[in-house]
């Protein structure tokens, strides 16, 4: 079959296509024909070599992808032949806390993703698409989707009439921009541009800051609270706005920490977590039962994830170096199809 | 000032108009200009002598109620005059878990309620009513709209997907429709009418299960739940429809118990919680805590409660008997005003 | 390789000394020679066919059990050749809420149990055994012992100062008693056995119950705790019981629904859920998340699983017999090394 | 009555003895005449006029304290005359998350705090003190204690077999080690002293490690740990060694930020928050609720503070500065009968 791999460290020119021998099922696990994949800034990271771990090469990149079930091993119970079904972050992290995660098992790296033609998936690492969303859609939701996911309710117990603080326009951001809004939630977006953050608030947001033309945004965000701040932040700013994150937020906030779209260069006293009483937690992605009750929260709201471009799966290159300078509002996604 | 009393137990007729004494504010107390009371259906079975307790007589009966603030005590904080409040159902319940709720603070029995001109609150057991709501519609609140947010939000942590059924059209009920809808659940009602089920979808409930044309209602839900049951049971039925309750749940299912609409005789074998690995729980009404962040909730996505009638409150007996006998769709409230 | 069959339903004398293929791993599974098992009463039901449910046969009993690892698939990481092993209940609840759990891969029934020389484990389906115990101890764990746990402190959270009651002494209330008694619980035992009471508190009690002479025992709880009641309960009684566990539980106390030792038969009003606002839930022995920090408990307080007698293994027959009627205290194990 | 105020910012010396006025209870408050008052940090804080808010002057210190109640309002239903009580730091946060702690209410500054003859206390701002202890050493209870159970227990659900890493030997930290031990778990702690590690060492902890002698504590901690590192940590160090704690920390460990003996000043870069998937929160005291459930706790476990030096209370001046010079190890209190 076909597959695109990284053969070597330090850049997207490094994506080769290639041949691989065709997978077999093991007795519990089943092969996909992968019908899209979507990328990740993790993605690209690995691709540049600039990603906190580095993963022996070649690896068949991208954690994040859907594909039909074409064979199943003997003692497969949990789909069959012509499911529709999207891949897991973490291959063993089926529940309960990120201590049952086994870091050896995340999907595009260390383990091979699905930039292939097909792949071989454990059948606990796998749930069902849900079924109103194309394969483009339905491709995307592994890895950004399900971090917002269990940010917003597997850990964060969001609600009705809370505030949730989302940064910037990332994948991650906007899932959590629309499924806080199903849940009710008062939603706050943040942007440097203003078409973006008009796009944000089509999407479900209440309130859109350009960072900007108004760097304290974290001001702007006690002056639509009422000085009670936000109870939820989506950090993926990184360390340079952190500061903003802490003021911005309402006693006894969750701050999830998640990304560093804005470097990873910076500092905090860790006695304002003290001081605020906030709680930050990073957040790893989420379980298999958090991806499949959030399949259940977007299939009843019909959530639809925002698509920004889709291109061949063989111009993946083209897709990494869009996700890395094109700015993109939604996800980038590979159409295995074409 | 005026107020209505319960004189003796064993019937509405009891409720008598009487002179009272102006109350004083303590020093952390304040005293409001009652606007508008709402009946629950306990209030009815206090007059009527039927309910589980009796209390000293008289009794100025009533719980729910809003005021405006009129005089405030020399150490109060937390309002001013002016400001809209309602008080709570237990009035040293803060938050915390139900041990926290002392039984002898109920208010409208075993403490007199707010079927009065002017009513002594402590300024703990108050919150500001929602601003975009009526007097006639935020006196609905403080216990059946707050039972509802207690079981689905602070215990039952319901978010966008899960399945909530909720039994009849009783002022809890439609609340839990409400909120339930708002959190992006998917929400199921029943009843013995076509055209509440037609009113409760109204409101956000996606499907409606006459019991009475389908005695089987639990088959139904497990029919539009794909044999996965309900996640969140608003069970007000009773005893003699709780087989049909514990039918409908999905494994691990949280089975709100809350009152006996349909009456209190009847029987489980309680084995049948093990069987089907639900969880039941009684629901006590709420805290303040819970009081303030539905208030967020409501705020937030506009939510208003469902009025049935208003009678003018010197009028009580005839909307007590309203309640009673009128089979009321929403809530029954008492003008003050009028 | 030796097996012991059920060959037939209805009884313990339809165990079979059989030969079976050795088993192979597949890619993420292992082969453990067994080293020692051991019976619930869930063991003795499936012989004699009066378990709830029916399972195909002939099936190889017990899902409790403890070996060595003598072979492992091309992909296993969790475990090596040389480590001591428990399997788990619950093949493929590794984590999360009970809905995770798959029915149809529990061991013992509906899938093979233990009761063999040599058996097959996927990895994710296996724990090491806490280093401080002997084989015959070990194999005690995965049923009995993993449903205490999980009823106090995965879905209990029960805290120094807290009162656990826990109803006679069969294996998952020892286990209970020792844990709570870690945990710095009060803990409250009953039995029908002055002697059993004694060894009871040798193990950790603070107070027992004799029920026989004291059949109001919810009184004498009442009497132990000044009138609070218990908070936590394991409920393994059965429904003749419950109303005196209903009377002994303290507000919002925590009642585990978890067994039927005094029979099937029998009722409650499901409003007493509501009028003593109590939390009734099925526990469904746990996962494997909950059975690993079991063993870290364990392990740092050297608690050990109290073994009334232990049986060769090819004496199966007589070990049900002993569970079945010889009013055991502790647990039936069998030898696979006699 | 006899009270002694900080009339004056900058110093201990400013601590003055005063007649102030006998005070009356309001309808639902006491008085009580104080037999114990116990020191804080952060009252030598107040003192010094370093603590992070000013008050206003003069004020009576001290949160902690225990007395008899001597009177009681014409509504106090909790307390009665002879009871012997503790306040509590908050003295509206009665139960629920930290939002419902109104932060003008906390005694000893911005409120007068107990070092007086006599004190005014609303009822639902005190507690019964446990039986077992001595008047001095209940007066220990209401801030360090009860922060510590807030953070281990309230917060942090710690049960048998987790990993606690109690920073130091200050009054948060030695009753972090007592109560952990109670709760099974494993206990390890810091100190500059091989003396002070011995003695914690008494008290329950398993482990102790010399930061001194072993500047890479964290390394000694994961070396302990098999390299998992500790499930929760009673950071009181400060910015200077919060590293040594992420380090320190198992993935998913719960980091209780809540003080800094170290020093305020350092930094860290909370993308360490996400990369080693902690969760670090801040912890401010705790509720009337967790305090009433660590008296029970301590009860049952027959806990007993450790108490360094006990003053005559006129001395208050000496008490002030052996805390702030005098490295205790344990309480330092105030006797009022002297």
């Amino acid at each position: 079959m076909k597959a695109i791999e990284l053969q070597a460290p330090g850049g997207i020119e490094n994506l080769r296509s290639v041949e691989r021998p065709m997978p077999e099922p093991g007795r519990q696990e089943m092969i996909i024909r992968v019908k899209a994949t979507a990328l990740n800034y993790r993605d690209v990271e690995i691709a540049r070599g600039s990603y906190h771990t580095a993963f022996a090469l070649p690896l068949i990149p991208l954690s994040d992808g859907v594909g039909e079930v074409v064979a199943v091993g003997a003692e497969v119970t949990r789909f069959k032949a012509g499911d529709r079904v999207c891949g897991t972050f973490w291959q063993r992290w089926v529940g309960g806390s990120f201590a049952m995660a086994e870091p050896s098992y995340q999907r595009g790296g260390p383990i091979d993703g699905l930039l292939s033609e097909f792949a071989r998936l454990d059948e606990q690492a796998a749930v069902l698409a849900p079924p109103h969303l194309s394969d483009v859609e339905a491709a995307t939701l592994p890895c950004a989707a399900v971090t917002a996911w269990h940010a917003l309710f597997t850990e964060g117990r969001t609600k009705p009439g809370d505030t949730v603080l989302s940064l910037g326009t990332g994948g991650v951001s906007l899932f959590a921009v629309q499924f806080a809004a199903a849940a009710g939630a008062r939603v706050i977006v943040t942007s440097s541009s203003d078409d973006k953050l008009t796009r944000a608030k089509a999407l479900g947001a209440h309130d859109g800051i350009n960072y900007r033309s108004d760097p304290d945004w974290a001001g702007a965000v006690l002056a639509l609270t009422d000085g009670r701040g936000a109870d939820h932040i989506i950090e993926v700013g990184g360390p340079q706005g952190f500061d903003q994150s802490l003021k911005a937020a309402a006693r006894g906030a969750q701050i999830n920490v998640i990304g560093y779209l804005g470097g990873s260069e910076g500092s905090i006293n860790p006695l304002d977590i003290f001081r605020r009483q906030v709680r930050a937690r990073g957040i790893p992605v989420g379980s298999r039962e958090s991806f499949e009750a959030m399949n259940r929260g977007m299939t009843v709201n019909r959530i639809k994830p925002v698509i920004d471009k889709v291109f061949a799966w063989q111009d993946a290159a083209a897709a990494f170096r869009h996700l890395e300078h094109g700015s993109p509002f939604g996800k980038v996604v590979l159409d295995h199809m074409q």
